[in-house]
């Protein structure tokens, strides 16, 4: 009833480094605003901000044996990705884990559900984005998948996808699309720097985006307080 | 179908200052227990602590165009308060809007919904509070309304208020209060000064504040462990 | 209608320093996986990392009243617990109260409700597991129950039970359990830190706890992306 | 500390009425889009409709002693609006209360906390839009206002408002734009019915609304599956 | 790790019909305002309205064998009580365990977690109160325990305990205080349909309850819409 | 930028009926526990059970205009399933939309957002899965996708896979799988029977399924009340 995908495809390394370098916000932007995963997955400290290729997990509520399973398929710079089927905030991770984790080069972890032993994970170095801190312990009973598809705080994701992961939260970006949402984001960087130098130098969004012909035409009307 | 209101008055720049001194507990206690936003409004990072006149800001779900509105009627010393007309937890803001609001002396922003870049934020120590951290991008398609009373989380709020706001919260002042808050405040604070001197040294709140025989009035009993 | 019970008994302090030492997670699973109280209540500053004798305190919403009454019975190496009898998240606590603890050599505070003044608490590192941060003021009208046993973010509470909390947030250990429990939980500690050496030398865990037969028996298969 | 305010203005009775029949959507419309109260007002049993003049009444959180002062301001035609200083799901209102109110010809309240009797309430034919349902009771220890503005659910009340609420939740509408707003909801019904009939027949929003060319401009594009 | 408790005593018969007469509200008054379980614990349909000895079962997140064994020890009159060991809002419950437990002349089901299949509970006519509706299915792992202590939705709830439900919510009722409980209810109501008549006619509670001269103590004062 | 797919391919019309008639908690059962969409979706009325094609649609937040343009791709036995690109509780949909999608033989709405005129969509007999009911308007300023792929409520839907709906909640089948699904559901439900008549008669879950020696295996013990 469970399947375990081995050898799954990831994204070129470069491209991972770079969608890293640009970070969330611009990532989600420069690939058409789409691919966040739901803001209550939070960073356990911050600053942080990883981006890596995605091995998926999906577990049953109370239960972290799949994520044994999943520790074996990945590779240096991934990152773990896990959703429980039905909605849980058990501890399913803890420092054991991250140790693992760690030694094979994994990034991060991305978790729809709880983590504990937070202050030796932060000790560590090992970011993780989570639903809850919450120490409960699991059992090992139940078998799920590790590799498939899967939906993972609103958003789905397939294994090998890109995950861009910083303070301001969690993206995803499909493999196929990752070299070119790489090459707009770097554009649309390029373009902030100037328009960031000219807000810092007071200039107005008003005129810079010249937005006040537009907003008169919507029905915007300035008065002078009475 | 929007407003926009200009010159709006403030409060003196002093009795500002003094409110930011004392901050929230305080001063929602100095008026009278009121005037708290909600406690879902949290700041980005912490310690921060502010004081200013609220330039008030209404904006449509899902959408930031009144914001670059609002920014030209700022001024330094200013707080730019915004609400969506519907709960939303969009990014509403960045840090080139930050930088635009920087640029203008603004003294930070509290917002009903979500921001973005808030790694950036810090760093560059532009005070937050909002509802979400989120990455979600915004429009620029509905106009709203700039410094009409709107709520937000739960408090009225006049174009020109004094918002007061640090790591305990967000607190509305009514510019006409203004001054008699801050002189209830200095003379609550300098009567704490000696309570906590005197709880410091073991006395009893109960002994201070000679609560014992209305504890016991109302039915209070101590009885030893059996 | 409200007691206030005196001289509650205590576990051995050198059983509480044990347990304190453990954590959260490591004294949860040694007891065997019970006694969390719920995720919502968090730290206000991190880390944080305290175990005492529970003196329980029952309050009315938005009143602190008998916190007052709670003082007096705190001894040194005490954790104050503190829970509304319906919900709430009014600011029961601020610097004052924590003042006045601190004197009393009283280790941290429980609440499943608000706390304000957290940057002076932060300041002064006492420790506060709280449902919110909020500033709004209480009364003293309604007497409550101190050292009766309460439920507290859904765990049942006896007045001298072992609290012990950290960044993982809080469990408790029934006061004659509190030595077993600390052996066990030195030996899960011992335990784990062979397992922690293998992981991090890339074993897995796999094969540390032999998995795959019993994986296989579940059904689990293994494949290779087509 | 607490003002009760007698002898508010209402609105004109037959304007009430007039909104009661075209309900809380086209009212909201008619008015702009504004003055929702938050949708966790829920209507204890459906169908309900009703509209009335607020007489409003905030209170401390789990205490309903103001309620009875309010009772004695509410006129036959009025709708009492109810609002907790803090967030308070406790029962504050009963099936006592309810037969009070209906004796003095209330038409319902609306309450940002919890009620209690519900069964009661139900068979008693009194509508009430409330945030929980929950049997707690309360205490009579802090007065509170009757009659000063207030804000419920997010929403800025005025005494003498105009309250219209039914299945799809709460509106007000300020006393002064009563009419004109009771006018535009008139003609807004009156253009829909011929909407409808249109839809009915099986014509398409696209067409009536004349909506292709703009979603074009928008960037809307048609294809077939592949 | 998991136990079974046989043979628990029960409260007397006459007793808990009473308890049922007398409803949530009245008997968490009669017994000093205590013993609510938490609001989110709604009934599936209304009206309902039970009274019956609580059989008790802690379940593992995701996990239904328990409620098996759980059916074993029940007999007519009783309440089966579920709380999971940590939050879960899975479908442990649904129309062929409800036929199991209706066989055995259960009254009701009281689960902090989810149930599914309620519209054939509906049609049968077997009461439940739960967290959630929701058909996520569950696995029969990890046992649990039936007839220990537990506490569910925030009450601590001892095998045997009278539980009291209706549209308002649950209570529960020790089981050495029915008795008492049950006649202090009774005198409470029968002090209400006194007060219902008088209200009913007009009079105020301000009048019935003399409340004017405290109000004014406190600080209330009346004044006149200027 | 937004897109709409014509011409969608839908399952067999008796397999559709065939889950419609098993309903939610048996087709979900039958695939292996999948498919479930989060149980914050509710009915807008109950009893409510209908089964068809996924006609899809994903909305800016506030912005209801795709709601039209989706409209146009429904056909008889169709199920039209909204999201929006991010959290919005707002009234995307009413009586005039349902006059519309009823025209055209559309069996229901599942939207992921809020509705409002839900006493006439009542009467109308259109049944609305949703996350809110809300009377908040919504503008037509924003393009999105008809017939892509969404998440609605954390459950991929594809268009043209089967959506099964009713008191319990919502499901989603693939088109591919619908048939073989339906025969699985027909063989959980005819096995049912025989399990309904046995527990009926009194018969225990405890002996049909033969579960005692296991449970003691894993260490369940049973004992008499001390």
């Amino acid at each position: 009833m469970g399947l375990c995908v081995r050898n799954i495809p990831r994204a070129d390394a470069s491209v991972i480094d770079a969608l890293q370098g640009f970070g969330v916000a611009t990532v989600h932007e420069a690939q058409g605003r789409i691919g966040l995963l739901a803001s209550h997955l939070r960073p356990i400290f911050r600053p942080a901000k990883i981006a890596g290729s995605a091995v998926t997990c999906e577990v049953a509520p109370g239960d972290n044996w799949m994520l044994h399973v999943a520790v074996e398929q990945c590779r240096p710079g991934d990152v773990l990705v896990v959703a429980p089927t039905s909605p849980c905030e058990d501890g399913y991770f803890g420092d054991l884990l991250a140790t693992s984790l760690q030694a094979h080069g994994v990034r991060g972890l991305i978790i729809d559900a709880g983590v504990r032993d937070v202050a030796e994970l932060t000790e560590m170095g090992f970011p993780v984005w989570s639903k809850a801190i919450f120490a409960q312990g699991t059992v090992k009973e139940t078998v799920g998948n590790v590799n498939l598809p899967l939906v993972c705080a609103g958003a789905l994701i397939h294994p090998g996808d890109v995950i861009v992961a910083d303070d301001d939260g969690v993206c995803v970006v499909r493999r196929g699309d990752a070299a070119a949402v790489a090459e707009k984001a770097r554009k649309r960087e390029a373009n902030e720097t100037d328009k960031r130098a000219r807000l810092a130098a007071g200039e107005l969004g008003l005129d810079i985006y010249d937005m006040r012909a537009r907003l008169a035409e919507k029905g915007l009307r300035w008065v002078d307080e009475a």
